[in-house]
């Protein structure tokens, strides 16, 4: 499909040049697991990037990412506050219970998929602290949101405070992390750690990889818990290199970064073009706008592929390759509708 | 490290060039996870080599296949039998427990990691049943087995018969089925679904694939479950069409026949060379042999890289892309002994 | 405490004579576990009551038997609908994800904790069918409600044929089944098989047992899993023959709808003491009604337990032994209010 | 079933006259759950025969007691070494790989079911220590032993002392703890916390109570949690009191130790008549006899039941109510073979 007429999602962008290049290049002989050179550089290179000492486990989905991190954050019987979109509630068949053990997400309502001290606060002070009740034990938010906002610094750092006062571990679904940060242009530990996250899942798939996410462990003893739980989980992948050569090469000149960038960019030229249309501000790589039946068939009349977002709305997603050319005929076509 | 050096494992083997070629070639926009038309060409594909309508869900380890056929084949409340050597019960790091949702893996002894008939029965016939005790669901065999030895078509169906009769699944632990097959000559529907066979993990990633594992389910009733089952584990890759691309890789023009007989030849030449110290005998890529702790030290003085099994043994395993002068090295080295 | 003080809850009230004397009776030696010429009865005993071949098995606990037959009738990757203020979501420390291996509650809102097949449509028909959202399996009621109503057999059976429409499975909590057979005049059968109802917990515990739970299952072959997981859960009590002769006695003269009439009727005289405060018609043995806090406060100044409900409402709920004299100083006391 | 021909199990044994009493005593209203006045005096009515602070969680079922203690002190990707034979392998159905949430029991073999340092030693330090095997956390032994052998203080306290120097957690199922007490004259203390248990399933059921066991937790922190889970699971009966008065009913006033002599005295007598039969020595109340299928046959001819241990063996045990008189016919019979 061309890159022009395509915007259903940026999960099945094509992998970006330095990945390839770099995935080629890991193909000697290495030790197996996460034992080889590639894998064994990762910490120190996450811990560059975020302005402290990381551990890094490597993983190939999201979902495992996120389901690791919140069994590590979580027991059995707890309960982790989220987004009623969040991508673990909706899109992830149920991994966080499963990793978990059973534990409970709480969907809590907010606008533009985006939680507050507040929303969790009412939520979580309603639950009656007794053996009766599931307890809760972590939050876990996405940053950018399910419907492209991003967490500011200070939206962050003041959801950390709440889960430090309520006891509770912060969780950072990163999906589309490298996103945020370039809208924020800010620090990655500007959204993460200084603002108390305990664990984060920062994404590269849809960024440029070909299948690999960085769980970042900003509590450097959650570690060995979640190691033990990739492999008994079947997510230590044998030729594991492979892997970590594609985090190392988004790490290097910053590509991860030029590539959220980019993919921002263009989704800037489709807000602008459908600026009257817009359900929310467009921070990420994510629009949702307005879009009768009738326009949507018009689209796709024309070729171009994006999700229907319930009754007279839409998503439109840009991904790291989209040029400003490859936009240029949808922002044209919504303005023409 | 130099292949002349490297016996250690064949889990860390580098990438044919059929597969790198194909990965490449699948860096284009398509659907994502497991929509795309390469993934989508699966099912067709194994058919055609299992000569039977089979369905596939590609997976990324050896131990998520595993994990997954079984949590397939058995309530949480079951038993499984394998061997007491089973990579299931040594090396997965209780990834059936987990997918299960606590099934248990109940060993059993049998020389060179082979089961059969009569061991099974021993072990199922003393289990009373009611409801104290936890009930057989499920046998699982590897073949080739964790010591090198492939089960024949008769002997597979043997088992196979016997699960019949007791009324229990049948699981393949194929990591090294393409160095079975090598060995035995035979149509891989031979030890595998004519044999009884209900599912099997089909091992690409060992035999000079990236991280693509097929498993092959020939009761086509287990692929809708274990679809769910792969996404909740996070298994379901977005950009799925590389690991589909690998496996088709593989298969056209019989690559993972051909990379299997390598492994296999390079084993021969080495088993030869050690003949007399030979614990099993040599069927696939793996061998055991005799082995003092000084002849140890003197082979890694010369730089050979192996696996101590135990006390006075080693394991020595071939890759496929080891070639005649890769072994001749260690041949000589353990000649001269 | 007095009886005519306590009405916190029909919990811990005390054990009817006719299931002590059975308790005592009971105590000769016979077959452990549930092999018993008492608990081999059961089946029996509830197959008259309910008018058609049931099987059941007995457990100490509303929350086991929940949590038991929903393991039963949902994987652990599926969706259970129930009410946002239901027991097994509210009160149950997640035995239902923990006895189903992972599978969630899903909350749908419904006017005095009531379900509609137009609820369930609503949430059921939101979630897009693939392998990304967990899949709705089950539905979960509780007769009578948390809130004190009765579904009535036209209410059931509307929510049986929903069920069985969209394929799922229908379980009803019934730890006030009693209670809601008692109000409605109806047979047992009218609100469960009847309805189309799969599994039915029947609880006596709060009806004037010690520690005794049916559960009733009119698909016979959910018997032998739950047998199972009954015993892998620790429920399977080795003096089984004591929870069996407390379902036997409470069927023995219709104790248990006798019982269930008394608790009505006294929360029918409170009821009429308190008409203008009621937040739901009173149907049963529990009464919410708007009381201020500092009319509260009166009325435990006067030494009555009874809970706080949120802000200005209360829950009083009455028991099998209140007897009207109970109940009159109460009742005297809200008039007085 | 009369008490002279009863030697099949003590766990349908009748409820004693104390326990019968204390359980009517306690039908008067009282709070919920383990709220109640009983339940809550059970901690400092342990503390007192332990001569230690000890935190006691009640629960119904022995299994259950294993099952919660297991969980708690070993986490879902644990080893829990036990016996092959140990009653939580045989005959609790997978209860410990479903609290756990998936962890593996290895069985150690050991003669009359008694574990050793040695015998854990050669199997934990068998264990490779990385990710891919699970790895050791607990040990749980069983006092008297599934063959009727009482550890010693001083065998336990070498496991004890084994445990702490590998990091592994200590737990004691006690089913028959009482008879082992009875047997060894020593204090409760000397076989538990003295010797490093961290807890222990103190069994009541099966020595004159009607439904239940005291989970006696040596490390107080683990009470929380495992009230937690025992919640999750069912267990906190709504009238508990009933539960906690047979467990103070028979601390009062030593019944406990009364009645497990009594069942000790009854086993010694058919072991001075079965004393070249012994298959092991008698410790407790149960005894292990050689015995032709042709005797079994002769002794149920005259109405004797127990149970068939294997070929040519057979298992008696003697109940807490067995009088001298109840044994002597048996012991007359077995004499007469």
């Amino acid at each position: 499909m061309r890159m022009d007429m395509r915007f259903f999602s940026d999960n099945a962008a094509t992998v970006c040049a330095p990945v390839m290049a770099a995935i080629e290049s890991a193909n000697s002989v290495d030790t197996a697991y996460d034992g080889d050179a590639l894998s064994m550089s990762l910490d120190a290179a996450f811990s560059a990037l975020f302005e402290r000492e990381v551990a890094v486990v490597w993983t190939g989905t999201g979902t495992s990412a996120n389901a690791l991190a919140l069994a590590a954050l979580c027991p059995p019987f707890g309960v982790i506050f989220c987004h009623d979109e969040a991508h673990v509630m909706m899109d992830e068949c149920g991994a966080v219970e499963f990793y978990t053990g059973g534990a409970r997400l709480m969907g809590c309502a907010g606008e533009g998929a985006k939680l507050t001290p507040a929303i969790l606060a009412a939520r979580h002070d309603a639950i009656r602290p007794d053996v009766h009740r599931m307890q809760p034990h972590a939050v876990t938010i996405t940053n950018a949101t399910e419907y492209g906002l991003a967490y500011t610094p200070a939206e962050v750092a003041a959801i950390g405070a709440f889960c430090r006062a309520r006891k509770l571990r912060l969780h950072m679904d990163g999906a589309r992390f490298a996103n945020a940060v370039a809208h924020l242009g800010c620090s990655p530990a500007d959204i993460s750690w200084r603002g108390g996250v305990d664990a984060l899942s920062f994404g590269f798939t849809k960024n440029g990889a070909m299948n690999a996410e960085a769980l970042v462990l900003f509590d450097p003893e959650l570690a060995g818990n979640i190691r033990i739980r990739r492999k008994r989980a079947g997510h230590l992948l044998s030729k594991g290199r492979f892997v970590a050569a594609q985090l190392l090469a988004m790490l290097s000149g910053n590509i991860w970064l030029d590539n959220a960038r980019s993919a921002n960019a263009a989704a800037r030229i489709l807000a602008d073009s459908a600026a009257s249309r817009l359900l929310y501000p467009v921070e990420a790589n994510e629009l949702f706008i307005r879009l009768s039946a009738a326009e949507a068939a018009r689209l796709r009349a024309q070729g171009f592929d994006f999700y229907d977002w319930g009754d007279g709305a839409a998503r439109l997603v840009t991904s790291w390759n989209h040029t400003e050319s490859d936009v240029a005929p949808l922002a044209a076509a919504i303005m023409a509708l």
